[in-house]
This record gives structure tokens, sequence and C-alpha cells, in this order.
């Protein structure tokens, strides 16, 4: 049985609610029709495309979670945070982060990911950049999306350090590497508010 | 003698014509009256001050002098440069380049001048970081002027690399350290536009 247009939509709005990560192709296998016919469906409801959804969520998400930065400070979308952990965010490079010469995106670009990361995973008021090994691995181009972990690897709570070890990819190719040291106020076993 | 206005104005015009790094303060001395004289015969006369004069004497020597990058590419405003050797750059701090909460400087800003300028000093068509380790030993803060060297201390001519220090200060202290090592695409030794 073929569902009304008015029905599959109403439908579509509650997939969609219940799980914004869903793709468009997701949706148009789910409800048996077109991949344009759910962008069409989309686009007549005024939801947003896939990645526009990732940003939202995670920026409502992740708000009130951040503590040492406001999360609009943060450079790149964070997708996923476990303070003093893990955090992920994703960056898309555009054409006003390359040289114009020869589309390479920036260096510094790369960096401010990379650095802004470091400072968002930790759970603290204050975290500073002391040091930092990067490398850069791969040329990134504008169009890449750069999708960048930040693992925190060790701290030295004597010395107010936290380590943390930087990753970022495109197409799960690294393209760039980096070892940060940061200060903050006080040591993770300090932090009554954490469970570490 | 007292000269009269119109004559310490020509002569005013004159003597920044010849040297435009000479100081408000040198200017009062040289002709007699107070820094207050001179500043109000710059505004008549509209001679940009100092710091502005400074930019744009840069920017029209060293536009055609950079190699790896246009100039207007480069972060911070390049000062002085010998291409393979030593570079010089000032950057400004204003309130949108530091974090809004303590106020200080974010790490990207002062990793990008450094950086700019690692690729500014190398005279080539192509430069591309390909590792970084940074240190910022001290907080910058908005108002500061930040001033970047870099020295080129090394090469690998059949790697392709050229090793960079740069040392960024305010007031004389220490801020930041950075040692680059770059890639381009022929060493020093094959440039024939180069007596090095």
């Amino acid at each position: 049985m073929k569902r009304t247009k008015k029905e599959r939509q109403r439908l579509l709005t509650e997939t969609i609610e219940d799980n914004p990560f869903v793709t468009d192709e997701q949706l148009a296998s789910q409800f048996g029709v077109s991949v344009q016919t759910i962008r069409l469906d989309r686009m007549e409801l005024a939801i947003p495309e896939l990645r526009e959804r990732i940003k939202d969520v995670a920026a409502k998400k992740y708000e009130n979670e951040v503590k040492s930065l406001p999360i609009d400070e943060v450079i790149g979308e964070i997708i996923d945070i476990e303070l003093d952990s893990r955090a992920i965010s994703i960056f898309d490079v555009g054409a006003e982060h390359v040289f114009q010469r020869n589309g390479i995106a920036r260096g510094h670009h790369l960096f401010a990911q990379a650095n802004s990361l470091a400072v968002a995973v930790i759970n603290d008021e204050l975290a500073l950049t002391v040091k930092a090994n990067v490398f850069f691995v791969k040329p990134v181009r504008a169009g890449d999306r750069v999708i960048t972990k930040a693992i925190v690897r060790g701290q030295h709570n004597e010395k107010n350090r936290t380590y943390i070890d930087v990753v970022s990819t495109v197409n799960n190719d690294t393209v760039f590497k980096g070892e940060f040291e940061m200060y903050r106020t006080k040591g993770k076993g300090d932090n009554h508010e954490t469970s570490n």
C-alpha cells in the first residue's frame, strides 16, 4: 500500500525528530521513494539537510557541556565529547582557508581546529596551551571535511598539566597529527564534578 | 630664529619623505616644538602616524620580494626580510584575537603569525609546513604588539627541507617560540636567483 504524500511527510518528520542523524538515502529506502523525493519533502517541510542537523544537535547538546570556553569559540563543530577523555569535531574547509596560489589549506586553520578541541576537552574553567608538536601529514583542500579526534592520554597533577593527542583525517586519511601539552587550574583528581 | 608654520610644515614633509621611520618625538626635538604640534601638523598635512607609515613602506617594499605567497596572505606586517635568511613581522593583538573569558590571545593567532613568516622567508614559489614544535611561553593580551623574528637555521637539500626558528616577543619578553620544518620545491643551492 503506497502512502499518501501527506502521510509520508508526517512519518518523515517523526523519523527525523527521533533520529536527526538519519541520511536522505536511508529515508528513501525506508519510505520506498527516491532520494530526490525525500529532498523535496524536506524542502517543503523546511527540514535542514543532514549536515546542518548535525551541527544544530551538536551545538545544543554541547553548549552547556564544554567548560573551558564558550562553544562558539571552538573552531569546527564538536560532534562528540566526553570531558577529560575524548572529543571529535568536524571542520569544512572553504576557499577562505586555502592559499590562493596552490589551493592548499593554510596550516593555522588545521592547528586552530586541533588546538581548540584540545582546550574544549578539558574539564576546567581555564585551559591554556603550553606546548604543541604538530605534523602536517598531507595537503588538505577546499571542499575537504576534516574530522579531528582529541584523546586525553595523560596528566601531571602537581604541574597542572594535561597531555592530549590529536589526529585529523579527511576520508579516513590522516592529514594532521598533534601532541598538545595543556595547562589547567586543577588536576582531574581534584575535580569532584567528574567521575574520573 | 623661529620658523613660520608654513616653513616648518614644508620641512616636516620633506623630513618624513626622506625617513618615513622618524618618530613624532624626534621631529618635535628637531623643530623645537611640542609633540602635540607635530601631530597637528601631520593631521593638517594628512601624513599618517608612524605605525601606518611603517606598514605602507613595508607593504610596498616587500610586495615583490616575498616569493612563496602574496604579501596580503602573511598574518602580521612584514617589516624586514632577507629571503632564506631572516624575517621580522609585527602583529597587533585586537579584541577579536583573544578568548572572551580571560582576555588571553588564542594560540592559533600566534601560530599563524609565526607560521606565515616561516613560509614568507623561503625563497621559493612553493613552501609548505611539514612539522612545527611550538611553545606558548607567556600569555599575550589585546593591545599587545607581537614582534616575531624568523631565522633560517638549516636546510637539507636532498629532502627539500628548510629549518626555521621563530621567536615572538612583547616588550622584549619572549611570549612564543617555534621550530618549523618546511618543505620547498628546491634547495637553496639550486636557486640561481639567490647569492647563497
